[in-house]
């Protein structure tokens, strides 16, 4: 342990350790590897994700030492994810990539999510006793794109489109395909990649490829919570193919990841396993999917994309079930160990 | 009593007046036989509405006991009222009716409404000492109704009709009337008819004699909250006339079933009846009918229903006074008695 | 204090007393000359506004006494500052002026206020320690413009403009101008317009000299506070030309007021000043400008104000930062002194 805190105090190496282990609590690991791998996967299927990330993590984690926020918690990992989602986001939602405005905004919205993550802690920890998850992540992205359809240098890529809501329904191809003019119908290809780019969108990479090497991330350190991980990606296809959702979007993984992280966390981090828990986070998993539905949505007028805001409210409200019942024993946040 | 819980432990018996306490404590009935009544309006003006009204409150209660939920809380209907409440709107929203995937839908939905339940109340019962009332109702019956939009199998019927927001106060029709196309003034049969629909609206029945028949459910269990609750149909009427809202809608009595709930909880059940209270109950049925008119025109993008939304925000609007005034005395929900 | 005591059972002069520190409170200045300067301002501005705030803080501030609430908070001004608001917003978007209904409605909806006032007063002190802020008055007055949309009574004026939300930013015109149709560039007179109709707005007064009478009143109570309104203001106006904001709603001041306010409270009321203090009010301010683009955003299809929801949630996301970090002494609502 002393020599442990001897490397630690080696400032540069210490401050990269936090930020891969904020890479991680994404999906709720501790753990510089996970996020080692997790960063790799970004890198590998599109550089500028991967740099948009990096810069992501990397502000909102000095932010918060700059702030002097919790050092425990900026250790954990816990002011660095809701930074790399931040920038994985901007990296695909702004445009053009590598530009210098781009950058900057990324930087500060970035840095602005953990100001935004100390305040939500306080709330939903004095009140609750449960963590905002990555809501401050949501809520800062969400505010940027939707403000910057009205700025001359908000930079918005054409992913962002407003639109009428309609009754649209009718007309959905629910055959799971790669494209609106892909042909096919769904098959075991189609369903492996809706699970594995489920995993990956998580960070906004529509890759199977992906996919595998974050779940190989997760399970480097926790099996069980790779389990649950794959399991929730696959719920939240089936709950969307289910419901008569677009195939196009099942097939590239949109049904899956709010899902993916709402079953690893109940099942996996949150609740002490038994085969209730498990089947509990399952419920999740379906509830999320549900939630992802309803928010793209409400979220049609502006064009905005769901993010996570579903796996923090699915997440959240079975989180809340901590009091209300006897089957579940709700392991707190300072004392999840994964 | 002994001979009571000896019929209480018979489970189907016991379980079927959780489930009709459960209709009753939609207006804070704790009572089987003001359920009683309500279902025989139900099936009396609708069977297809009395059918989903019932499988959502069997569904919510269920689902409360098989996931280990407060016994207390379930035997007093509080795992039943969300649940009969999501039955009978989508019974009216979906369609069409009887169908297999309509009925999975609202099985579905009313059992997740227990789990909001249970998550909310720890949300609000924690922090502010108030319950949620039909809040977990009314997140998950919107949150699949707009979800519903884009969904090959959402089954939306005709009455969820997105549009663009604009300014048609100008040539809105005061005039009470039945229909669009009715002609007449307001005269007393109009008055009357929206204070009775505005108390069958609360269960989606747009019925004079269901009006009644849910008014006598009520007198049963308490006269005062039965007084009340036409008070405030009444006082929501009024205020939609003064506000000049669309004489069809208010004919319809969907100007008082909100007005009508919060005035029953504020001045009969949550605060110790004086001449004050009562007044506040009034300012509350007028405060929600305004809400009834602001979020209705939110909705209007996505052609969504206001639910019992403006009930829930103005009832704790006003039940949050507890502590704020000498002239009220509020009694804790868990020490109502009706 | 004997003396002070007796002036203050004179109930109009003690009434009247409590009503100008309503107004001073708007700017966290507890202080009757404060409030006197900004109502002169109103008054000289435009006399309905005057005419219009004065009748909303009058009602606010009698309902509070009326109802009961606590005679403390109601004496500092606490339930009066919302009101103003109302009443000065009512004036604004409202039509025509004078017009006996439209001022019903201001008198009953600045009485609102202070319901709502002291219900997320429990709601928000109760499990944070925070105050509500202006959220009363922005609720109260959103939610009956929006309702006014479908009410023929509701007496809109043109302000409110229903649209769809598109993407603008590139024909947006960045230069700082009165109007649409004004020639010219950014210059030192535009500047000095935006930062001080960027205080005037706070109070719906369009008017440079409305918002120099305003920083004299602020200035009369707390030099401190009244430099970072400046400060604030500025800072506002600079984050909207960063992100390439419409010049036209700059000049006008529309991105300076929220983050005034912001600045004022977080440096000069909130927290105790040092330097990093000092600074967190100027991120406070960019947060606040950052919000008032997402919200005014968020309203376009309802043709809805942002008011000053901007500064609620920024100043209420700094506020929660008080347990956060070892380098901020917050100073509790009860113990601000001005």
């Amino acid at each position: 342990p002393e020599f442990d805190q001897a490397v630690l105090r080696i400032p540069i190496v210490g401050f990269l350790e936090y930020c891969l282990r904020g890479i991680g609590q994404v999906v709720f690991m501790n753990s510089p590897i996970t996020g080692a791998f997790i960063l790799a996967a970004a890198w590998t299927h599109e550089p500028y994700l991967g740099f948009s990330g990096t810069i992501g993590v990397l502000a909102s984690t000095l932010t918060a030492l700059v702030l002097g926020f919790d050092r425990g918690a900026i250790h954990a990992g816990l002011f660095g994810f809701n930074g790399v989602l931040v920038g994985l986001a901007l990296g695909l939602f702004l445009s053009p990539q590598w530009d210098v405005l781009v950058i900057v905004w990324t930087v500060v919205l970035s840095a602005a999510s953990s100001i935004l993550m100390a305040a939500l802690g306080s709330v939903f920890g004095g009140a609750w006793g449960v963590p905002p998850l990555t809501l401050p992540f949501n809520f800062v992205t969400l505010l940027f794109l939707v403000s910057a359809l009205q700025l001359s240098r908000g930079h918005l890529g054409d992913l962002v489109e407003p639109g009428a809501p309609a009754v649209t329904g009718p007309e959905v191809q629910t055959a799971l395909r790669e494209s609106a003019s892909a042909v096919g119908d769904t098959d075991a290809v189609a369903v492996i990649n809706a699970i594995f780019r489920g995993i990956g969108q998580l960070f906004f990479l529509n890759s199977l490829l992906a996919g595998v090497l974050i779940i190989v991330g997760i399970a480097f350190c926790s099996r069980i919570a790779a389990g649950f991980a794959l399991v929730g990606s696959a719920v939240g296809m089936l709950t969307g193919m289910a419901l008569g959702a677009d195939g196009v979007q099942i097939y590239n993984g949109l049904w899956g990841f709010n899902s993916f992280d709402a079953a690893l966390a109940i099942a996996g981090v949150f609740f002490v396993l038994t085969w209730r828990s498990a089947l509990l986070g399952v419920l999740c998993a379906i509830f999320t999917a549900v939630l992802f539905g309803a928010i793209a949505s409400i979220f049609v007028p502006w064009g905005l994309p769901a993010l996570t805001l579903p796996f923090c409210f699915g997440t959240l409200t079975f989180l809340l079930l901590k009091g209300a019942s006897k089957y579940f024993t709700f392991v707190p946040p300072a004392d999840v160990v994964t």
